[in-house]
C-alpha cells in the first residue's frame, strides 16, 4: 500500500496490481511453500491498488505474465487455463483494464492477449525482449503486429533492458506496426539499470543479476533522457520496471510535466534540477545548483576494481531445452552441482 | 513512520529521531520556507520514534547535530543555547539517550556534548570526519579523546565516508583513546556509498553529491564484509547513514546474527546469500544460489563512459572563512553567478 | 632500414613499402613543407624494403592509398593519374606485388585497383572500413564484390579498427564475395588499438587519435586471440596497420607457428607464454610463467579517472562535402578558429 | 646502438651502459644459458654506448644494480666483490661517471656506492623505492642520506613507480637531506607506466607485470606533466626507465627545452602540442592541434571488461626470506608448482 501511495505521489496513473509472476504453477514451482492460494493473493494485490487508486485519479491495471508451464512445453490450451484464473480475479475486482507483460515468447503473449480480451476490457502486451527479438528470434516488428492482430490496443516493452534499449526496441515495433498498415498505442516499461552489455535474454543473463545491479542505477538525471526520449518516439505509456524507486519516476512525470500540464504532488519536497541545494551551507554545493551541471556530469563508481562491462551468461537456452523444464519439488543438491560447475565465478 | 518500521524490521534496534539538521538557525537558513517550528518537528520526530520502537525491542534516540551558527563564527554560548532548545523537547519526550552526530569540527561537537550530558542520559558523539581529522586538522585520536573528556561514553564516525574508511577511522579513534588511558564505546555509521576518491571533506565534495551518488551505492554483500570488520574491530554500535535502504541494515543484521543471537524479521522474506535462486525458472540463475559467487562478485557499472573515480572539489574552506559565513536570506542570483563561473562541469 | 629489418626478425616475409599516402597532392597538401618529391621518397621507401627483404625471405609489396584529390571530388582521371605516377616507381623498382590500401570509399579503390593492375603484377585492395561499409553506405560483402571485379585477387581491410571488428568485417566480405560466386584470397591489417567504441569512420573520429591511444595498446596476448581468430577466418594475409611494433608481429607469427612450420628469428629472444618468467628473482613472477595466467588475464588501466570508453566525434562528412575540400596553402587560423570552437574538449 | 641513437635523438644527454642487472650472479642465475662472459657483455655496452655518445652532446653512466646475491644473504664482502668486478670493465672503458640503480634495500646500494667511489669519478644512486620506503622500512629521507653519507653526490629512485610517485618519493628524499644538514643532488627515472595501485614493492607485484602492461603506458601529454612537476621539485637529472620510448623522452625534453635552451633533434620530426594536426585532411582532425585539447584529454582504454585498477600480489617477502633464496639451477617443475597454486589467477 505505501509503495502504490509513494508511486502515486510520484506522479503515476496507473496502479498495476501486485500479481507478477502470481500464476498458480508459478506459485508452486521448485519448492516455493505457499501461504495463500493464487486468487488469494490476486485479491488482495487487486484490492491494494485499487484503494490507492481512489486516493487520486488513477486506474488499476490487472496483469499476467509469461508461465513456467510454457516454459516446460504445455499446451496453448493448458497456458490459456492458467491465465483464465487470474483473468476471474480481475474481472470480479473490476480492474480497468489488463496488461499481458513480460513475456519473452511471443507465441505465449498472443495466447495471454487472447484470454485477456474476452472481457471486452482493453488488453496492453509487454514484452521482455530487445532489439534481437523474443527468445525464439521474431523480430519486434513482426511480435507487436502479432500482439495487435491478437487483439492488444497497447504494445510495447517492458523489464529486461535499460531504458534507452528498450525505447529503440518500441521504435523498431512502430515501424513493423506502421508497415504493416495496422494502428496501435505503445508503451514502454524499462529497468531502471543500465545494461549496455546484455545479449538477447537481458539483465537476466549478466552476472549482476539479481543481487549486485546497484552500480547500474539510473539517476534522476538518466530519467529525465529517458522519459523525452521515449516522448519523443510516440510512446504515451512511459513507466517502469525493475529497479525503479518513487523518484524515477517523479523525474519522469516532471520531465512530462510541460506535457502533462502538472508536475506530481512529491514534487513539493524539492527543487528542479537542483535548485534546493542553493540552500546548502556548502558555496561548492550551492555552485551545483543548476540544470547543465547535472545534465552533463559523468558519475564515477567508486569502484576502481570493477570494470565497467561484464560479460554475460549465455547459456542460449529457451523453451523447447530440456534444462527448462520446471519441476514442483525444490531444487536438489544433485541438481545444483552441475549447475555450479558450469557457472562462472565472476 | 513507515521507514523506521522497515528498518525495524530489518533489524534495527536504536530509532533515531528524524531531527537530523533540525536546529532553528538551520531550518532558517538561506531562503528555507518553514510551515512548523523547530520544537514542532522534532516533537513530532520524538513521537514518530517512539510509536515503532514500541513495536518491537528498541531505543530511542535523539540527534543534534553541527549548526550553520558555528560556521558563521558564533560564540559557544550561542551554539550551546540551540543544542539546549532540543534538547529541552527530547527531554520532555523522555527519549532513552542522545547522539551528537555529523560534527566536522571536534569544537562544536564537544560543546553539544556538554549539553547533553547535563541530563544525565548516556551520550554518543560522532564525528563525520575520515582518517586525516576534523576540518581543522585535529588527529581522530585527538577527537575522541576530548569528545570522551567532555561526557561521551560513546564515541565514533558518522556519514561523509564509506564504510570501510569509516571503520579505519574508528580505529584510529580506538588507539587514541587507548593510548590516553581512556575507555569507551564506539559507534560507526557510515554512508552507503563507495567513497575512495574523497578528500577531508568527504562526499559533499565529490561531483557527484548529493543526485548523482547511484553508481557508488553498496550491495548487500559489501555491508556483510562492513559489519564483520567493524564488528572485529570492537565496534558494538553499528549502523548506517546516507544511502542506507532496509535492506542494508538487515544484511548487516544478518551478518551478525551469530552474534546477536537471531535474524531480523525481515529475513523471512528472502534466503540468506541468495539462496532463493535456488527456485529461478532458469539454470544459469539457479547457479547463482552460492555465498561464493556473490562474494567474489566484482559488479560492472554498466557505464562505460564514466570513470571510477572522480576528483572532489577541493575548496578547502572551514570555519573561519568568509565563504562560509551563512543568512537568513535566500541565496540570490548575483550570490550564485561567482560559484557557478569557480565551478567545474564535471 | 631497423624498422623493416625488426618486423622481418619478428616473422614478417612481407616488407609494405614506405609509401603510404605518398602521392603528390598529399604531399603538397596544407602547407607541408617538401625536401623530397614523391618520386624520390618512393624510390627510396622501395630500395630500403628490398634490401631488407633480401636478408630473408620476404616479398616487397609497393602500395597506394586514398588521395586528397578525390576528396576534393577531382574526377576518376585525374585520381588515377596519381596512382600511375606511383606505379611507374614500383614498376622501375620491381616490387613484388601490389598493394592499394586505405580507401574510405570503394569507388577509389577500384579505380587504383586498375591502374595496378595493368603491369599484370598480383594486386591486394585493403579498404579502412568496417562492418558498417564505406564512406557512402556500400557494404563490405559489396565493396569485396567491386574490387575482385576490377582485378584484385586479394582483399581485405586494413587500419581504422581493432582486430576483431577488422576480422567481422573480412568475413563479412567472404560472405559477400562467395554469395556472388567469385574467389579472392583476404587479408587483414587492423589497428595494434582497442576500438569498441568506434562509429563507421573508425578511430580517426574518436578523440584520442592520434596522441592519446596509449592505453588502448593491445598486448601481446590479445595478438595471440587475433592471429588465431583471423586464421579460423580464412584469412591468410594477416597483418598489422598503426600501433603494431615488432613484437606484435612476433605475437602474431608465434601464435601460427604450428600452421607455418617455424618459429620467427625473434622468438629466440624470450620464452612462449611467458617461459621465460621463470627465471624471475621473484617467487610470485615466477608463478606467472604459464599460459593460462595470461590468457585470462583483464589488465588494469591505471586510470582510474579514465572512462572505458569515448564519444567519436562524429562529424558525419565524408567526399562531397564542402568542408572536405583540400588545398596547397596551410590551414590558416581563420580556418582554425571555427573548428576549435565547434570541436568538443574531451 | 640504435636505441641509444634515438634516445640521443629524442635528447638524452647521458648514454646509460646496457648493464643492468649484468652482474655474473645474475647471468647465471636459475639455469640462464650464457654465451658470453659478463665482463664481455659489459665491455660491448661500454663501447656501445660511447659510440653513440660521440655522436652528440652525451656523457656514458655506466651502471650496477642490486644482485641475486645479496637476496640470498651473501656478506657484504662478497656483494662488493661482484660490484668490483663490474667495476672494472668501466673503468677499463673510461666511463664519465657511476650509477648504483635499482636497489630495493638501502643497505645494498650503500655497499655499492662505496665500491663505486673508490675510481674518485662522480657517483649516483638510485633505489626503486617509493614513499614507503625500502623493502626494510627504511624511509626515503633516511635512505637518501645514508647514501650520501657513502659517497654518492647525486641520489633519488628510479624503476618500479609512476613519475608522479616517483618525484613525490624524491621530495621526500630531498627533505630528509636537508632536515639532516647536507646536499646532494636529485635525479628520477620513474616507469612509463601509471601505477596508482601498487604496494611497496612497485611494479612487480601488479599482476600485470611485465607483459600486459599495455595499458598503463603514458602518452606523451603525461610526460610533459612529469617533467614540469620534477624540475618544479629541484630534480635536475630527469629521465627514464621501463616502458620509456624515444617519443616519451623527447616530450620530457620538449618540455623542458625553455630551460635547456635547445629542442632535441627528434622535434623537427613533428609540431609541438599537436600542430602537425593542421595538415590533417579531416577537419575534426584538425581542431585537435591545440595544447588545451590534449592537455584536459582523460583517454579512455579501450576495454570495458577491464577495471582501471588491480590488486597486488602481496607475498610480503623479501631479504631474509627462505622464498627468496636464489640458484644456478633452472627453477624446476617440482619448484614452479606450488607457485602457481598459490598465484591468483586475475
Amino acid at each position: 500500500r505505501q509503495l502504490h501511495r509513494e508511486f502515486l505521489r510520484a506522479g503515476a496513473n496507473i496502479m498495476q496490481t501486485f500479481t507478477f509472476y502470481a500464476s498458480d504453477d508459478k506459485l508452486e514451482n521448485r519448492g516455493n511453500k505457499l501461504s495463500y492460494t493464487g486468487a488469494q493473493i490476486n485479491e488482495a494485490a487487486c484490492d491494494l491498488a485499487r484503494e490507492v487508486a481512489n486516493e487520486g485519479d488513477a486506474l488499476v491495471a490487472g496483469g499476467v505474465s509469461q508461465t513456467p508451464s510454457y516454459l516446460s512445453c504445455k499446451s496453448g490450451t493448458e497456458v490459456k487455463a492458467i491465465f483464465k484464473k487470474q483473468l476471474d480475479v480481475f474481472t470480479r475486482k473490476n480492474v480497468d483494464f489488463h496488461i499481458a507483460e513480460y513475456f519473452e515468447h511471443v507465441e505465449e503473449a498472443v495466447w495471454a492477449v487472447e484470454v485477456l480480451k474476452e472481457t471486452g476490457k482493453p488488453v496492453a502486451a509487454s514484452l521482455c525482449i530487445g532489439p534481437e527479438g523474443d527468445m525464439h528470434g521474431v523480430s519486434p516488428g513482426e511480435c507487436a503486429v502479432r500482439l495487435i492482430k491478437a487483439g492488444a490496443q497497447i504494445v510495447g516493452v517492458n523489464c529486461h533492458f535499460d531504458p534507452l534499449t528498450c525505447v529503440k526496441t518500441v521504435k523498431m515495433m512502430k515501424e513493423g506496426v506502421e508497415k504493416a498498415g495496422l494502428k496501435a498505442h505503445y508503451m514502454v516499461q524499462p529497468l531502471a539499470f543500465h545494461t549496455p552489455d546484455c545479449n538477447c535474454q537481458g539483465f537476466i543473463d549478466l552476472p549482476e543479476f539479481p543481487f549486485g545491479l546497484e552500480p547500474r542505477i539510473l539517476t534522476r538525471w538518466d530519467m529525465h533522457k529517458y522519459a523525452r526520449e521515449a516522448y519523443n518516439a510516440g510512446i504515451r505509456f512511459i513507466g517502469g520496471c525493475c529497479g525503479f524507486e518513487p523518484y524515477h519516476i517523479r523525474a519522469v512525470a516532471e520531465e512530462l510535466a510541460p506535457e502533462r500540464g502538472f508536475l506530481p504532488a512529491a514534487s513539493e519536497k524539492h527543487g528542479l534540477w537542483g535548485a534546493g541545494l542553493e540552500m546548502h551551507t556548502k558555496p561548492w554545493v550551492r555552485a551545483r545548483a543548476r540544470r547543465d551541471y547535472w545534465e552533463s556530469l559523468k558519475p564515477a563508481s567508486g569502484r576502481p576494481l570493477c570494470a565497467s562491462l561484464s560479460s554475460p551468461d549465455s547459456w542460449g537456452v529457451t523453451r523447447g531445452d530440456a534444462e527448462l523444464m520446471q519441476q514442483k519439488e525444490a531444487t536438489s543438491k544433485d541438481q545444483l552441482k552441475p549447475l555450479f560447475d558450469r557457472s562462472k565465478t565472476h
